[in-house]
C-alpha cells in the first residue's frame, strides 16, 4: 500500500471481513447489556475543550485531539473543541445535563470510538472504540453485581477461552495500607508498585516499594503476603485488625455470594493484590484476564465520587468497560463461519436481457436472498461463473437466449455444479425453498 | 438544561428513545444493501488534512474541522488532520490504498458520521451520519439500476409515505444547453439556476438566468420548455437535434426499463428540469422527494471521473446517498411501537433475600426476556411496583418471606394486575412459555 494512501497513524480502515467480525461482537454486546435493563447513550465525538481539560490529569491531558477554532478565529492558533477521550466524561455531562429526563438509577451502555494522541504500536490505537457499561444513583451491590455479570456473560457468548476474573476492594487496599503501616503520604505510589505483581517478580516489587520510600521491612512483609500462593487467606486474617479492611472483605463476599449462580465457582476469585490502576475507585473492583494476551480483557469498580469529580452532579456509580480491540483477537473462528459475499449470482448474457435478467435479481431478492448481478463487460459465461464463484455464490441463475425462448431460468448449484430449469414465474418460489432447506 | 451542559453547537446527544429509532433506520439500510451484496466500509473520523483539504472547493474547505498538531508542534497553531467532510473522499483514499483486494467492480455502503463546521440550524447540523452507497470499476447501466433499486427499497421498507423519484441525465442537461444555444461558460451557472424551478416561480428563475447574462430570449424559451406540465415531451422532442442529448435520453430510457418490474410506474418520472447540485456527475442522476420535506431525501447519479480527481485510481463510479436525518423525521410510528426498557421487573424485598432475588432475574434472562432487578434503598412493595411499571416491564417477581418459605415465586402481570405462583425450580421454563405466547 503506498504511504500516501495509508489512513493517518494509528487509525484503521475496517474492510468487510474485519468489520463484520466487529460487528458481531457490538451486536453480542448490545443484546447482553439490554438484556440487563440498560439503555444505549451515544454523544457527540468531540466536547467543548473545557468538558474534557483537566478531567485526565497532566499526561492525559496531552494526548487530547483539538480543534482548531474556525473562520476568522482559525488563524489565532487556538482550540475550542476536542475529540472525546473516552466515554465517562460525555456520560458526567449527559447526567448533568438532562438530570430528571433519565431514569433513576441510569443504567446506561455505550459503544463507540474514543481517539488519543498516544503513540500508536502493536495493538495501540489512536482510532479505537470503548464499550462501557455504567449504572449511576444506585449504591446497592445488585448494582454491582449486575455489571459484572453482564460482562462475564459478554465474555462467554463471545467465546473467549479459559478467562478468569479477579476481585478485590479499594477498602480492602486501604485496609492494608493500613495494617503494615504504610504512611498516608506513600499510599497511592505504593499501590501502582503492589499492581505489577502479576508482571514482576517479587524482589523487583520490592525494590520499587523501597525505592518509593518504604521501609525495607514492611515492603518485604507486603510482598510476601501478597505473592503467596495462600494470599487471599493471609490477607483476611490480617485485615481482621482493620475496621476498612474488614469492610472491605464483606465487600468482596457479598459480591461473590450474588454472583454464584451466575459465574461458575472456580472462574471468580478473590484477589488482593489487583490494584486496578484508576485510583477513583471506591468500593468493590474486578478485571478479567484470558490465557495469551497481557494485561486486562475487561474491568470496572464501584466510584461514588468520579461522577462529581468530573462536574457532574453528585451520584454514587458503579461500572466496568471491556478491551474490545484484545477480546477480538481472541473471538474463535472469525473468519471460519464467514459467508461469500452473495447468496445469488445473476448472470447477464447479453444487452438484449440485461433487464429481464435485472428482473430475476430482484426475484431472488424477494425470497430473501442476497442477490447480486454481473456489472461487467463479458458475454462469456465461463467468466461469469468465475465472478459468481468469487462472490461466494450458493447459486448461479443463467439466462441466456435459449432460457429466453424456454421461459425457464438455469438455476446452478455452486456447490454441485448441478443445474436446473426452473420456469421464470416460479423462481420466487423456488429459491425460497431451497434457500431455506440449504446450508446455514 | 444548563447551557454549560449543552452538547456542542449544532451536535446533539442521543437518548435510548431516539437512538433506537436511529438504530431501526440504520438496520433496515444495512439488511436492503447487504441484500444487494454491497459489503459494509468503515474509515477513521479523521484524515490527513491534505488528503481532504482542495477537494470540496473553498466554501467546502471552510467547512473543515481541523485538528491541531500534538506535542511540541501544538504552539504552533498549525493543524495535520481534520474531521472527514463526507464518505466519498475516504472511499477514493481506499480505492486507491487496496486496489487488488477489493473485489472488482468494488460495491460498498458506509454509514458514518460526518462534520461540518455549518453554521447550524433548524435540521442542519455540525455532526450528521451519511449512508453512502456505491459500486466503483463498473460502466454497466445496470450498476446505476442497482443503486436506484436499493435506494427506493430502503425508502419503501423505512415506510416513507408517497415518495416520488426524479430522474435525468446530464447528458440530457448538456444537450439541452447545446439545443438552446447557451454558451458553454454559462452552462454551469445556468444549471444552478435552472435547479431553482421547483422552489421558485417561473419569472424569477428567468430573471436569475437573464443576470446571469443568458440572452433574454434564450432564457424564456428554457424556462417556458422546462417549467411546462408537458416538460418531457418538449425536452424529448428538442433534443432530437443533439447528440449528446440523444445519449442522455437513451440512458434516462434504459435506467426506467430496467427498474420497471422493481419501482412501481407512476413513482419514478424523467424530469429534465432536475439537475441535482454536484458538478461531478456524468450521466444519469436521480433523486427522491416527499411531500411535507424541503428538497431531497436521497439521491445519486454517475460520476466516471471523481474517484480520479479525489486522487484515486482511474475508476469510473456511480453511487447515492440517503438524507437520513430527513427520513428520520418521515420515518411513521417512532414511538409508538417503542418497547418499554424491561420484560421482567425482579423487586429485593429484603438484604437476605436480595442474593435469591438475583438469581431470579438470571433464570428470567435465561428464558431470552430483559430482566433487570430492583436497584433502589426502599423495602416497600408499593414503590417497588411502581418502579416496575415505569420500566414498562410486564411482568414483576415478587420473592418476599412468604414465597421464600413456599418455594415459589409470585409473577405478577403488569397488565392485568393478575398474580401466579410459580415454582422457583420452574421459573424459567414458565416465563419462556408466557413470553413467546405475549405480547409482540
Amino acid at each position: 500500500m503506498p504511504m500516501q494512501f495509508d489512513p493517518p497513524s494509528g487509525t484503521r480502515d475496517f474492510l468487510a471481513a474485519e468489520l463484520e467480525t466487529r460487528e458481531r461482537a457490538f451486536a453480542v454486546i448490545h443484546a447482553v447489556y439490554t438484556g440487563y435493563g440498560f439503555e444505549p447513550l451515544q454523544t457527540p465525538a468531540f466536547e467543548r475543550l473545557d468538558v474534557l481539560l483537566g478531567k485526565y490529569g497532566d499526561e492525559g491531558d496531552k494526548l487530547v485531539f483539538k480543534i482548531l477554532r474556525r473562520g476568522e478565529h482559525e488563524a489565532s492558533g487556538e482550540a475550542d473543541l476536542a475529540l472525546r477521550y473516552d466515554l465517562t466524561v460525555p456520560l458526567a455531562r449527559v447526567a448533568a445535563a438532562y438530570g430528571s429526563q433519565l431514569p433513576s438509577p441510569y443504567k446506561r451502555y455505550a459503544i463507540g470510538s474514543v481517539w488519543r494522541a498516544d503513540r500508536p504500536g502493536k495493538g495501540r490505537y489512536r482510532e479505537f472504540v470503548q464499550c462501557d457499561l455504567d449504572t449511576l444513583g444506585s449504591r446497592s451491590p445488585l448494582a454491582d453485581a449486575e455489571v459484572l455479570c453482564a460482562q462475564n456473560d459478554v465474555l462467554g457468548e463471545l467465546g473467549i477461552p479459559a478467562f478468569a476474573i479477579q476481585l478485590n476492594s479499594r477498602l480492602v487496599l486501604s485496609g492494608l495500607l493500613e495494617v503494615f503501616g504504610v504512611p498516608a503520604d506513600l499510599g497511592p505510589g505504593v499501590l501502582a508498585t503492589l499492581d505489577k505483581l502479576d508482571k514482576l517478580p517479587p524482589a523487583d516489587v520490592e525494590a520499587e516499594l523501597a525505592s518509593r520510600g518504604l521501609a525495607a521491612g514492611r515492603a518485604g512483609e507486603l510482598v510476601e503476603v501478597l505473592a503467596a500462593p495462600d494470599s487471599a487467606e493471609r490477607v483476611r486474617a490480617a485485615l481482621k485488625l482493620s475496621e476498612q479492611g474488614a469492610a472491605g472483605l464483606d465487600q468482596v463476599d457479598r459480591l461473590l455470594s450474588l454472583v454464584a449462580g451466575q459465574v461458575p465457582r472456580g472462574r471468580i476469585a478473590f484477589t488482593p493484590s489487583m490494584v486496578r490502576g484508576l485510583s477513583y475507585y471506591t468500593g468493590p473492583i474486578w478485571e478479567a484476564t484470558a490465557p495469551g494476551v497481557p494485561g486486562s480483557i475487561a474491568g470496572g469498580g464501584r466510584y461514588d465520587h468520579l461522577i462529581a469529580d468530573l462536574g457532574g452532579p453528585d451520584l454514587p456509580g458503579t461500572g466496568g468497560s471491556l478491551g474490545i480491540e484484545r477480546l477480538l483477537l481472541l473471538m474463535p473462528g472469525g473468519q471460519a463461519g464467514r459467508r461469500g459475499r452473495l447468496d445469488v449470482a445473476v448472470t447477464v448474457m447479453s444487452d438484449d436481457l440485461a433487464g429481464l435478467s435485472f428482473a430475476l435479481a430482484g426475484a431472488a431478492r424477494a425470497a430473501g436472498l442476497r442477490t447480486g448481478i454481473y456489472l461487467g463487460a463479458s458475454g462469456r459465461l465461463g467468466r461469469q461463473l468465475k465472478w459468481a464463484s468469487d462472490q461466494g455464490a450458493r447459486w448461479c441463475l443463467i439466462y441466456g437466449s435459449e432460457e429466453d425462448a424456454a421461459g425457464t431460468v438455469t438455476v446452478r448449484d455452486m456447490d454441485s455444479g448441478e443445474q436446473s430449469a426452473v420456469p421464470a414465474a416460479e423462481l420466487t418460489s423456488y429459491l425460497a425453498s431451497v434457500g431455506s432447506a440449504g446450508r446455514p
